[in-house]
C-alpha cells in the first residue's frame, strides 16, 4: 500500500491502476469506514481513501480542533483491508495560498445540517470536487449515515456533470444500535450508554409509521419523547423529511419519508436517521 | 466528424478519442476560434468544440437574446478544420429541472468584467466544469481577448484540481487591428469603421510605455482620448492591471502590466487587450 501526502504523488500513482473505487474520509477510521472498504474493493480493481479533515466544512474551530485523528492507526487498518493507495494531504496542499473559488448549493444542502451548520456542504462540495479531479474514480462511497450529504453529493455530481458514480452504503451499527461515527470515541462513558437513545427514537417513529400513524407533528413529538426520556434535550434536529428533497411540508407519506436526528451528547453533536418504511 | 447533442452522445464519442484538445465557443465562429481549432489539433490526436450560448453567464436578457447563432455554418467550417466532435447541447441538456449548484469567485475574478458583468465568471466557471467533466479533454484552448476570462480559468483549474491543461493563445486580428469577436458581427458599417480605435488605443498606450510613461492615471488618459477622438464615449473601463492578480494599485512595471478596455460601439459592448511590454 502506497501513502501519498502530495497531488502529484497520488496522481502519478492512481494512473498505475485501473478501475478505483474511493472512500473519502476524514480519518479516526471505524468500522463503518472498514465496510465502505469493503464494498469498493469488491467492485473495483483497486481503492483509493482519502483521510483529510477537511477545514472548510466546519463552522466551529472548536469542532475542528477537536476532532479526532489516529493517522498511523488509520493507515494501518486499511493496510489489512486491500487499500492500493491512502491520500492524506496537509491543508496547504488543498488549499494553498490564493485559493479564492467557492461553491454553493441549494436545494437539498438548504435544511436541517444546511440551517445547524451554514457553510458546511459548500466545504464538502469543493473538497469532493477537489478529491475527485485528483483520483479521478469510477466509483465514490458514502454512508446512509450522512443521508443529507448523500443526497447533496448526488445531486453536485448531477449538476457539475461528474462522471463518478455514487454508491450509498447501509449504517454500520453498533450492537446496541448506534450509528459508527468517529465522533463517538469523544463520548464519555456515560453519554454512550446514553447515544443509542437516537437509534431507539427513529425505531419507536418507524414503528409509528407500520402502527399506521403518518401525521409529522406526533411521530416528530414520538421521537423527542424517546431522547428526552434519556435526558437528551439538546436538540438540533429531529424531523421527518423527503428523501428526495428534503422538504417537510405535509403529513408523510411513505416509503417517502425519512426520520433525521440532530442531537448533542454531552459535548458531542451525534447525527442519525432511518427510512420510514 | 460527428454533430453530438447530448452529453451521452458526446461521452460515447469521446471514449473512441485518444488526447482530446477542446475548444469551447458560443458558435458564430471567426478566424479567432479557427486558430484555436488549428493549435488544437496539432497538439492532441483529435479535436472537440463545442457551441453553446450559455445563459448564466449572460447578465442581460437582452445581450444572450441577440448574440448571434449560426449553427449550421458553424459546423461546416469544423469540418473542414478536421474537428472529431461537435458538441451543441440545448439549454436543458446542461441546466436541467432542479439545476442548483453554483460556483463564486474573488481575486482574478472580482474587477473589471467581473464589476461590469456581476455573476458573468460565476456562469463561465459552472459552464467550463460541466464540460470538462463530460469531455474530459488533456487541454483546452482560449483566446488571449479574453484576457480576464483566461486568468480566471487557470485560477479556477487550479483550484479545483482539474487535470485539464489550460492554453492560452494570442488574439486574432483583422487586418485593420480589430480582435476577431462573433459580436463584431452586430456592428452597424459605421461602428465597424470606428471599432479598430480600441486597438490603436491599446497600441499608443504600448508606445507611450516604451517611451518611459510608467504612471498609470496618464496611460489610462491616453487610451481613452484615442478611444474620444473616435467618438467612443461610452467607455465601461480603460485599465493597466498586473495581469496575475488584475489589480490595480501604484504605478505599472512592465513587463507586469496588461492594458484592457471595454467599449461599447454602438450597440455592441466590444473588449480587448494588450501586454505593455
Amino acid at each position: 500500500m502506497e501513502l501519498c501526502t502530495t497531488i502529484q504523488a497520488i496522481r502519478q500513482a492512481r494512473a498505475a491502476l485501473g478501475t478505483v473505487g474511493f472512500v473519502p474520509t476524514m480519518g479516526f477510521l471505524h468500522e463503518g469506514h472498514l465496510s465502505l472498504v469493503r464494498q469498493a474493493r469488491a467492485e473495483n480493481d483497486a481503492v483509493i481513501v482519502s483521510i483529510f479533515v477537511n477545514p472548510i466544512q466546519f463552522g466551529s474551530a472548536e469542532d475542528l480542533s477537536t476532532y479526532p485523528r489516529a493517522l498511523e492507526r488509520d493507515v494501518a487498518l486499511l493496510q489489512q483491508e486491500g487499500v492500493a493507495c491512502v491520500f492524506a494531504p496537509d491543508v496547504a496542499e488543498l488549499y494553498p495560498e490564493g485559493f479564492v473559488t467557492q461553491m454553493s448549493l441549494g436545494g437539498v444542502a438548504a435544511a436541517l445540517e444546511g440551517t445547524s451548520r451554514p457553510g458546511h456542504f459548500a466545504g464538502v462540495a469543493m473538497v469532493l470536487t477537489k478529491l475527485f479531479n485528483i483520483i479521478q474514480p469510477q466509483r465514490a462511497y458514502f454512508g446512509q449515515k450522512d443521508a443529507q450529504q448523500c443526497a447533496v453529493v448526488r445531486r453536485l455530481v448531477e449538476d457539475v456533470n461528474s462522471p463518478v458514480e455514487i454508491i450509498t452504503a447501509p449504517t454500520w451499527r453498533e450492537a446496541d444500535g448506534l450509528a459508527g461515527s468517529s465522533r463517538n470515541s469523544r463520548l464519555t462513558e456515560e453519554d454512550r450508554k446514553r447515544a443509542p437513545a437516537l437509534y431507539r427514537a427513529l425505531c419507536h417513529a418507524r414503528d409509528c409509521v407500520r402502527a399506521g400513524e403518518h401525521r409529522r407533528t406526533v411521530l416528530e413529538a414520538a421521537m423527542r419523547s424517546v431522547l428526552e426520556a434519556e435526558g437528551l434535550t439538546d436538540i438540533d434536529y429531529a424531523m421527518i423529511v423527503n428523501p428526495e428533497t428534503f422538504h417537510t411540508e405535509g403529513e408523510i407519506i411513505p416509503p417517502h419519508a425519512l426520520a433525521l436526528l440532530a442531537v448533542r451528547v454531552g459535548a458531542v453533536r451525534l447525527i442519525d436517521n432511518m427510512p420510514l418504511l
